[in-house]
């Protein structure tokens, strides 16, 4: 799959605001970006740690998938983001190693990224995203 | 805190062998280690994605605290590890900054780095490690 390196982490948070402190002022991570992501329902804020990215995710509804996730499991790690160089052929490779696909096709994410996610069943349990 | 980059994500699973598939045929990982840390009562294996690396946690006895993580919440991202360059001196800044530490000292971890936890209860409920 010629990964290159963790795109970002996201992490589901109720609010970001009430996060701001901890990562400026105790982890020293500078926030760069905060932009909402009309059709996931969430706002995300970005901060990076050397070539990874933090990317906090507030729900912007109650329907959003991470106001869900909040609601079930509480705040934390939400999805491990991987950095191919074409995710349409990471797709076509995992789909034929039997890899359960959110997206079978590439759709935009945050930031601009081409992104597309893989099914928890297939990957431990972690939600795995590709971006390029 | 002079954080560097994100030196690994730790990732709870019940048996090692049974993701080794995923993360080396799949991911296209290649694990590099495998190693017992005996006080911690787990099993690690290691993965490289540029600067981060993916380190799986295998319990080896029921009353390790990743046995207790995986009977509670299941499997899936355990904690998040920054690389600093003096963890001391980095839990001096966030004892001071009212952040609950686990470790009030550095103390071994595997692959023999210095490593000390910061408890979720500040840090929005991602288990923190600190690494050097």
């Amino acid at each position: 799959m010629n990964i290159s390196h963790i795109e970002h982490i996201g992490i589901a948070v109720r609010k970001i605001a009430d996060h701001l402190p901890y990562y400026e002022n105790v982890l020293g991570l500078k926030c760069y970006n905060i932009e909402e992501v009309a059709d996931q329902k969430v706002k995300t804020a970005f901060f990076k740690a050397g070539q990874t990215k933090i990317e906090l995710l507030e729900p912007t509804s109650e329907d959003s998938t991470i106001a869900k996730f909040i609601e079930k499991r509480g705040e934390g790690v939400h999805h491990i983001a991987f950095a191919v160089p074409d995710v349409a052929q990471a797709l076509t490779e995992a789909a034929a190693k039997n890899v359960q696909l959110i997206d079978k096709a590439p759709r935009k994410g945050a930031e601009g990224l081409q992104i597309a996610f893989l099914h928890p069943k297939s990957t431990g349990s972690v939600l795995t995203e590709l971006c390029q």
